[in-house]
């Protein structure tokens, strides 16, 4: 009796922190973000050189109480949920954990609540919340093109790599050196910085033939930038198509590519 | 009688600044906009200092001008419209109304003629004057895939949101709050600037590790920037797409969107 | 027999001057070519301080030079043509004639021959040299893709354009006319400067309200520049299907979709 | 018995080094991997002036040991290969050749050895080594879309460079040679450093009318991005359907190369 009095209790407790399709739930997810980015605006403000002065004691004070907040929420997890080893190990769980664990560090550390902005990884349990179906569909469809353009994406990125070590080591050399080039890792820096057309400027050829080198470098950029976005634009296009339509062929004449809402075959006329 | 009389001089009023297909009504379209690209330029020179100093007067007596003509074409507009609640709550009109206010507003407050340039928003009505149906066609076009990109683009810009947090907060204890990067907002607001690849230069790194973790960061960038793209090529090709599609309807059951090679309907076999 | 001695002189210094195909024709396009670039990089050299100091005697004597030997061919040009009047209307015409006034015009206004560095759009000429039939396909396919996105363009310009404007006076007012936002038309400067993601530096926010607006205009050129990309990549999978694609329909079952080389039917194995 | 032994002897050589499927072949790319990446670690190291100054004796003796153990694997390479001829011809060879040369070319001329970053290009091998089958298609299927891609894009390339040219010029005469716009190869570089949006802001407009044609040259810029950035999607895109397309020849003529959804051979009418 008194067992199974637990398990509802746990059950409880686990709809209320684990789902959100119940009215409590619901309200409990809401809350928690609201924690969320109260926590996380208070970690960024006390980094604020006049406002720390000002209100450091409230900050330091609000951040222990979240902390503390947090580590009730986290020790409640671990409680109801079936399997709290599962949980530690998985993203969120690791992600609750880290959210926690840099403010007891300060005790012993001093700066490790700096890392207290991981918490904005907590913010990503927001699609959890807004658990509209839609949504989620759209996530998926972005992720499947995603993770099938990383491998094309990452042989692209070793070719940049070697290409930037390159181009940063000849740089080094054209301008000896010199003007910010001071070292072929600084001229490497300076080749990634041109290549992905950020640009700051904090160091820019000087000499004229590094000028004519840079600008056959950002040319060569131009061609370079349009290679991931093409990759992930295809891998994209391929996902919609495959989702717009069936997967099955037509019974009677065998042909594919129907659309997904089509009743009968568009070349036979028979029922699909 | 006079109420016939009436009606017809407000009908007539409605034609001409509402319509653009007569000739008094595109007359007044045109005169419209050189009076708003005209209103635009003085606002915009009179913030300009030694423009300012030369002529400010003239410009002051020439704000009130167009100021009050505009807001004799908003009385008018209100009269001549059937509904004037339901104009005054419109886009254009709410727009028509915040490009008079600024300059009432500015006899109690100084400063707030500044938000005349809102009256630039005044412009878009340049594609009613010019109501050439392929201009409508193809802003018809970039509209649907535009908003049909918002939803899978905000969901991106999320995540965008939550790395920049991430990644700035890891610049802020990297470069250890100095050469700018002096608090977690200032260094977000470093991270947004090399994400979108714009690198103002205000800020960049100077410490051998944050130059390394600011590369990093800028690939990262590289294959970022690529999403949003392939977001809305893809909504646009599938846009197109469906342009190509047969526009004649099932000649049994009325429905239309069959492919271009279909030879029966998708949805009731019949022979289309 | 005068007259037809003057028609085949002419004929013939037309094959030289206007055609490629013969061995003499080729030989003058390519001498032609070659004074080109020595005559653009003579202005240029000329335009380097410690050139024009050094050699400016010699630059000033070999502009003459090239301009008297492009005037010469003007004149042969103007000769040999049937209708001089549509050769000097056409396109290829005002920039062989622009590209000797300016030398003329320096006598009287110092300076004026810095325009020569027009004579770069004679460089187009290397097309019309290299013929070779695919580079024209290749071109022609690039001119089609762009000029049908050019409208979708415009619209989006326009749009952007609105969108500056806008921008750039938040900007001004919330930055209060400082730090480089001296004016509506210097904030406008800057909006563009940021939203195409170029990025100076050489104008950027200060105030910490105008940091986080100057992130949100940053975050919305994002989703901004994948626009005009957007267009022109649709534009161009359109162009490239439509290439790939016979534009006739099978005899027998009436559809279409046929591949470029395809001889039977896909569909009813009918001849084409 | 002698030249056979050598013969195996050889042979085994050639397995070890040019192979990667037995045991020995893939620990000697391993170990020469490490190797490389070593290197060019200690050359990186050399150049940073702090780094040289206490570690320079160590650095000048590990780089001779590296040029040694390269050039004793370049000879092995040799003495095995089949045809030293055509090793030293191809790419990796010139590149194996070019990754020892620097070190005793230093001795002669001091500064040389700072061209052993060309070794980076010897990080190209780890494709080799990973070996996998799908990181192979991968990269042919990059290797294609962008091999068919570089005919449009050079011409647009030359498009762009005459671009530069006169844009760069209006600038220089707009600016009056003041500002950084000093010349005209000054000026092209700050037009090539705009239109790709770059934007160092070493040089950037500073009169009202430079910061006019700088905006309208940026606008530009925005539509002239999108165009390599189509090509390459839209060549992605080809490569990918002509991957999806049926992977059988047809049974009669025996040519591939048939639409997913065909029936019939388009070449000689048979069923496929």
């Amino acid at each position: 009796m008194a067992a199974n009095e637990e398990r509802t209790w746990k059950a409880r407790l686990h709809e209320i922190i684990f789902e959100s399709n119940t009215k409590a739930g619901r309200l409990f997810d809401i809350a928690l973000l609201v924690a969320i980015v109260a926590s996380i605006v208070i970690v960024m403000a006390d980094s604020v050189a006049t406002l720390h002065l000002q209100h450091g004691q409230l900050f330091y004070r609000l951040e222990w109480a979240f902390t503390i907040l947090f580590t009730i929420e986290f020790i409640l997890r671990l409680i109801s949920v079936k399997s709290p080893a599962h949980y530690l190990a998985s993203f969120l769980g690791i992600i609750d954990l880290l959210s926690i664990v840099p403010t007891y560090l300060s005790v012993f550390y001093i700066g490790a609540q700096s890392l207290l902005v991981l918490r904005a990884l907590r913010l990503l349990r927001i699609f959890r919340i807004f658990k509209l179906s839609y949504f989620i569909a759209e996530m998926k469809f972005l992720g499947v093109a995603i993770s099938s353009s990383l491998r094309k994406i990452s042989i692209f990125m070793f070719f940049v790599f070697t290409l930037v070590i390159i181009l940063g080591s000849v740089m080094y050399l054209v301008e000896r050196g010199q003007n910010g080039f001071s070292s072929i890792p600084d001229s490497i820096y300076w080749a990634i910085v041109t290549i992905t057309t950020v640009g700051y400027g904090d160091i820019s050829p000087v000499t004229p033939l590094g000028k004519f080198v840079a600008s056959i470098i950002m040319l060569l950029g131009y061609g370079i930038i349009a290679v991931p976005t093409g990759i992930v634009t295809t891998e994209m296009a391929m996902a919609a198509r495959s989702k717009l339509q069936k997967h099955e062929a037509c019974p009677n004449c065998g042909r594919e590519g129907h659309d997904d809402d089509a009743v009968f075959c568009k070349y036979c006329s028979s029922r699909l």
